[in-house]
Parts: C-alpha cells; structure tokens; sequence
C-alpha cells in the first residue's frame, strides 16, 4: 500500500495546486484566543520516504481549566482516534489537541488503538498534561498503519514553537485534498463581556468525504462547563455541518470539537446552556461553523456551483432536512446543475424519493426566486429562459415547498461534475 | 418546456445511438404466451412536432380471465398512472396494458389523472373491456401535460396489428435514455405442466432513474389467482429490481406488473403462494426479473463495469441489503471502479456510513475473490498488483463479510463514469 500511499499524496499535491474556483479569496486572519497556542510541522506522514516539506502535524496547547465537547461520527467502522476521543471528552477537560493528516489510523485494529495511546503519551509530555486529556484526530488513507513515530519525532518541536496566531500553518496542515486552508471566526457577548471564537476545519470530498474525514476544532477563551459547551455545539453542529452534503455523520473519522479556555474577559457565571446570557454566543457559534462547514462546500471536489437547497414547508426541521439532503445528494440534480440545466422534474423526484411526507399536489419549486412550479403543476407560462440564465453563475439557490407542515431547514451542497469523476476515478490511470 | 423536450429527445436518441458496452449482443427471442397480443407504434410523444418515426406507445392484450398483481415506486410524488394502477390493481383483472415513453404524466395535477382516464377508456374501447382492466405506464419527462390525444389517435391502429410474438417492438417502444432492449424468458413447471414467463422491461438512469422510471411488465401463461401472484412477485422483486442501484423503490413512476393469462397448458389449481407445486414457478420468476434488472444495470448511463456486491455477515438480509446498497451508491467506491482502483478503505467507509451493525474489528473484503482486509485488517502483505489488474475486467464482485450475524444480500451496481456526466450535464451546453 505504500505505493498507494505515494499515489494518493501526489494526487492531493496537484489538487492544491488547482484552488477551488469557489474558494474565498484569501485565507481569513483569525484572532488570537488567550489560553490557546497552535505549532504545524512535517512528519512526511503524507509520503513516507519522500519529504515534501508539506506540514501534516498540527499541536494545539490549551490552558489548564479548558473544557472541552465533541461530536463525533457515528460510522460503525470509526477510527482509533474517534474512539480515543469519544472516551477522554466525558472528562470534559483538554490541555492538547494532536491532529496528522495523510493517514486516517482507521481500520488498523488493535494496533490503531496502541498508536493513539503513545501519541498521546508524548502529547502529554509535550504540554504537560495527562494523556487522557490529550485529544487526537487523524485524517487520511484507511487501512495502513499510523507511523506514529514520525509523529512523536516532531512533537518535541512543537511543544517548543507554539504560539497564539499560528492558525493558517495549523489549518494547513490538517488538509488531505483540500486546495484551501479553512477558518472563520466571530466576536460574542456574554453577560456583556466579549469574548472570541475561532476555528479550523478540512474537509473536500463532497458527496462523501475521500480519505474519510471532515474535522473542525474551533476554541474560545469564554469560561463555559463542559455540558453546556456540549449542548451549544450539537444545536449549532445541527445546522451547519449536518447540513452539508459531505455525508458528515458517517464517515470513519469525522469529528467536531469545541474547547474553551476560560482565559478571556471575566464574564457571569453561565451554568445552563438555556441562559439567556449565552443567546449571542451561540449564534455566533453558529455562524462559526456554518461558515466553516460552507466552506468545505466551496472546497468540493471538482465543484464549480455552490447550491443552497431551502426547504419549507415539511413535517418537521429533521424531514425538511431529509428531503434537502435527498435533493442535494442526488447525482441527477447535482448534474444537472453542473450543466446550467433547470431541470427541476429532477428535484421532483427527490423530494418524492426521500421517504419524508410531501404532498405531491402543493409542491411548490423555485429556482434563483423565480418560481417555477406551484400547487403541483409548472407555473402557467413557465419561461425557462431567465432560469437557464441565472443557471450559468456560480451560486445557484434551489427553494422547495412540500406543502404539509410548517419545518423549514437549509442544506448546502455543490454540483456533480467531469473534475469529480477525474479526481476520484482517473488519477491513477 | 417544448424546447426541453425537443433537446431530451436528441439526447435520448443520441444515447440509442451508442449502444452500452455492457449489453447483451442481440435482445433475446422470447417465447410467445398464449393469450398475449402485442403492438407498438409512434406516436410522436418524445418529439411533439416532429415525427421521428421512433416507437413510443405499447399496447398488450390480454385474453379474458388474465389475473394481474404489481408493485409501485414508493415515492410521495408518484405519477398520475402509478395512482390509476394502484387502484385498478385491486380488481385482479387485467385485459389491456398501455405504456408511453417520451412523457411521464407526473407531477400534472388534476389534468394528469384526466389524461390517464382517457387513454385507459380508449384502450378499453380497442380491446374490448371496462377501463377499469386497463393497466397505464408512462415513463419520460416530468411536469408536462401528457399529449394523450396522440396516443389515442394511435390506438385504432395498435388494436388492428396486435400479434403474439411482438416482444422487440414493444421493448423498444418504452425505452427512453435506454440503449437497447430489454428481455428475458424462463419456462417453468407447475405440477408438471410447462408454463412459461416472459417480460421486457426499461431503465437506464443508473444512481436514480433518469426521466424517472423503471418498468417491467412480466407475462405467463399460466393460471394463478391474483392473491397468488402477488406473494410470487413481492418475493422475486425482492432480490431483483429492489437489488439494483437504480433506487427503484423511490422514482416517480417505478412500475412492475405480473399477469397470469391462465392461457397455457392446464395445469393443477395453486390457491397459496407456498404451494410446493409452485416452487419452480416462482425461482424462474425470480430469474426473470433478476435477468431483467441486470439488463438495467447493464445500460447505466455512462457504465462501463457491471458491479456485483455480495454482502454477508449482517444481522439480518434485510441489513445486508442496505450494506450492499450504501457501497454501490456511493459515488467514491463508484468512481474507484470507473478508474480501476482497488480502492478498499472507500469500501470499509461505505459499510460504515449504512447505518447497519457491522464489526468494524472483523470486517473482510475480497474483489475478484482475492482476499484483501481479514478481521479487521488488510492481510498481511497485500501484494495489490494481481487485484488492480483484475479491475481492469468490466465485471467486478466485490465480497464484504460485515461479521455480526448470518444475513446475506446481493445487490448489482455499475461504475461512474465521466460518461454519466456527460449524459447528464453537457448535453445542453
């Protein structure tokens, strides 16, 4: 498999070389967080026998008292350091953040699982902490072994090159096939105080992830218990990563975790996530990481449309949900979009095969705000030539009505196109 | 929307034009069954206004006393003549069946079910029966109004020229991205007596049907009540149409009918579906409509391999089923077939994501029947090079033992291929 291995890090080199045309600009400056401190390095875990130079370690130094929530895949085939982290997060405290690209250590047995144990150890010595407080994420290839040593070889280094605003270099180094590096940040207030929240993810394998893995590590320096943190990072984890078409709740190392250092301005005591206090915190959460998740949108591989699916009009948020997803993950709409068509009978048959109630009969479809359909029939006069227009930009908005109830939800996505087939099927021949 | 039917009917003859590398050499003759008539002809419904002289109505007669049973796309948006047969399905009887391709009559309101009624009443008229035994498909475009006048102008005509052996018109006349005809026969023996099952069948939009459809209608001769039959063909559909990736149980318009004329050689009464005298009968069904389904996945848009995924292991059949399922869905495992890469962790990743209970720590794979991951891991020096040559085949198996119970499924599947793209997206550019 080393052979594959060298294959797939050089597919990964030529796709950052080619930056999504739907890419941000420029990598956002992202505010220090005081209590938090990043270092990336290479391990060439990427290519082992060929250093590139490329960054694939990244360490985060928390401050002690940080606490910390997680979400994790719910894959039945998850990673060693899914299972790692899922264990040391009922702990609900984190003084290191250790996260490799270029190997996933999934489907690696027992010694997957012994791998994480001795990075984690040097972690800990490297920050001085106890191991379980250490939390691991790896990204890449399935099925080979972690060459963890190279990974212990580098964290010596680390630990003495952490500083507080390394964010690009760590969000650098957590990429696999991602051509841009990710991050987005917000101001909160709680009880009047203000206080920061920043974050990193990866993630381009849009229809489900390659090299199995969205991640995203996003810190604060608010002064939050762990279970509260924990019920405002799976409200806002609800709407923004479970609401991309990357498959995000299944593949074998997806994992979001949310730490606060409790190192920023002294605010109120907040002791439920109900607090009334914490209302603009978790909005900004939210936008947080629905910025990031949207991101990785943008990072799709071989996406050239980026499509926002509204649904209004369901049974509930979870079906409204269902029938985006359906629309978003179907191979015809997303084609259809790559071709400029507004083919919206396809988006008919999504929302038919989603399996969530819809009348058939009060369907209602729009496409960039021009309506097309309504109560179950083409609009009189339907003019296609406008919508075929808007088509051919690069931000294509799809909202459907189902006519049976009052649950609205939004779900991203990008479209199906010749560069997905060539990055996914044609690298190798 | 005239202009979009216009360009949908250059692609779909566009893609007649290339016959599928996966078909069969010739469409098979298939036997003829006493009390069955068949006709075809053109009634110009893929290209209003112009008259391409390309079949596209089907009528079959069926001799009195013929029993009838099906199964139905369970989507919320099903079509005007999915709703008709439903109902109609009920009676047991059937004298006539009307297929058009070209226009699906779905998503078309009130205005639709009008149209049905109408077709079903002038059918009735050609053969002689209550419309009620008129049994209605129509596969094609969504969202516009089905031209059923042109259908029934035809009908006279269609009545006129009915003759038993008609199989290859009446398989092309419902074809529509379809690159060849579909058929398949199986003499079978109830009670000693030889009766046989014959049937065509279309579909070729491979991840979810294009144009929205699946239809198989299925023929014997032999005399089963309806109650009977309908136990056969729930059972038979199981492990075929409902064992491809074509999402057959979701389009809008997904249609499987069987009809016993009750024409053939008189064999023994059969009043219950585990009569032991109906055990052949029902595994030459089940090869009927596996051959049929295979046949589909044979002329997946853009296919270039046909994919066999053998699941066992799961908890039960109807948890390898979505195992099966969610590795042949999914576009990374696709796209490693198309570009012949025995890409293994994204097979482990698309166990994972099913849902279903796997044991992630004895998971084998093997593709081709060469062993590649052993409990959990890959086999000790896993020399890949005899593997990446056998996926250079255009058949490929893939065997996944999910090591948790004793449920086995096997579900058919093609690549994805930029020639699916471009069926889908650049035809209109």
């Amino acid at each position: 498999m080393a052979g594959k291995t060298r294959r797939k890090g050089a597919k990964s080199n030529a796709a950052a070389a080619a930056r999504s045309p739907l890419a941000p600009a420029r990598f956002a400056g992202l505010p220090e967080i005081a209590g938090l401190r990043l270092a990336a390095a290479s391990a060439a875990i990427r290519n082992p026998g060929r250093s590139l130079g490329r960054k694939d370690v990244m360490l985060a130094e928390l401050a002690p008292g940080t606490t910390v929530a997680g979400v994790f895949t719910r894959s039945q085939t998850a990673s060693a350091p899914v299972d790692w982290c899922r264990d040391a997060v009922r702990g609900g405290k984190a003084r290191a953040l250790l996260v490799n690209a270029g190997n996933a250590n999934a489907f690696t047995g027992a010694a997957g699982l012994a791998a994480v144990e001795r990075t984690a150890r040097a972690a800990a010595q490297a920050v001085g902490c106890r191991p379980g407080q250490v939390f691991i994420a790896s990204t890449g290839v399935i099925g080979e072994k972690l060459p963890d040593q190279r990974i212990i070889r580098v964290l010596g280094g680390l630990g003495s090159r952490l500083r507080p605003g390394a964010w690009k270099p760590a969000a650098e180094a957590i990429m696999t096939t991602d051509t841009f590096p990710k991050g987005a940040s917000r101001q909160a207030e709680i009880g009047g105080q203000r206080v920061t929240i920043a974050g990193i993810a990866k993630g381009s394998g849009m229809i489900a992830p390659d090299m199995a893995t969205m991640l995203a590590f996003v810190f604060t320096d608010a002064r939050l218990p762990a279970a509260v943190l924990k019920r405002c990072l799976v409200a806002a984890n609800a709407r923004s990563f479970n609401a991309i078409s990357v498959d995000s709740d299944t593949s074998t190392s997806d994992t979001v975790l949310l730490f606060a250092t409790a190192k920023g301005p002294r605010h109120r005591a907040v002791k439920s996530a109900g607090d009334a206090h914490l209302k603009d915190f978790r909005a900004k959460l939210g936008e947080v990481l629905t910025e990031l998740a949207q991101q990785i949108v943008r990072d799709g591989e071989g996406a050239s449309k980026f499509v926002t699916v509204n649904v209004r009009g369901a049974e509930s948020a979870r079906a409204a949900r269902q029938i985006g997803l359906s629309i978003a993950n179907s191979p015809l709409v997303k084609t259809a979009i790559a071709g400029c068509d507004p083919n919206w009978g396809r988006i008919v048959m999504a929302v038919g095969k989603s399996g969530e109630k819809a009348d058939r009969d009060r369907l209602g479809i729009a496409i960039g705000g021009t309506e097309i359909a309504r109560q179950g029939l083409a609009v009189p006069d339907y003019d296609e030539t406008p919508v075929a227009a808007y088509m051919k930009g690069d931000e294509i908005d799809i909202s459907v009505d189902v006519g049976v109830g009052r649950g609205r939800f939004t779900v991203w996505t990008c479209d199906l196109t010749h560069g997905y087939i060539s990055i996914n099927a044609d690298y190798r021949s």
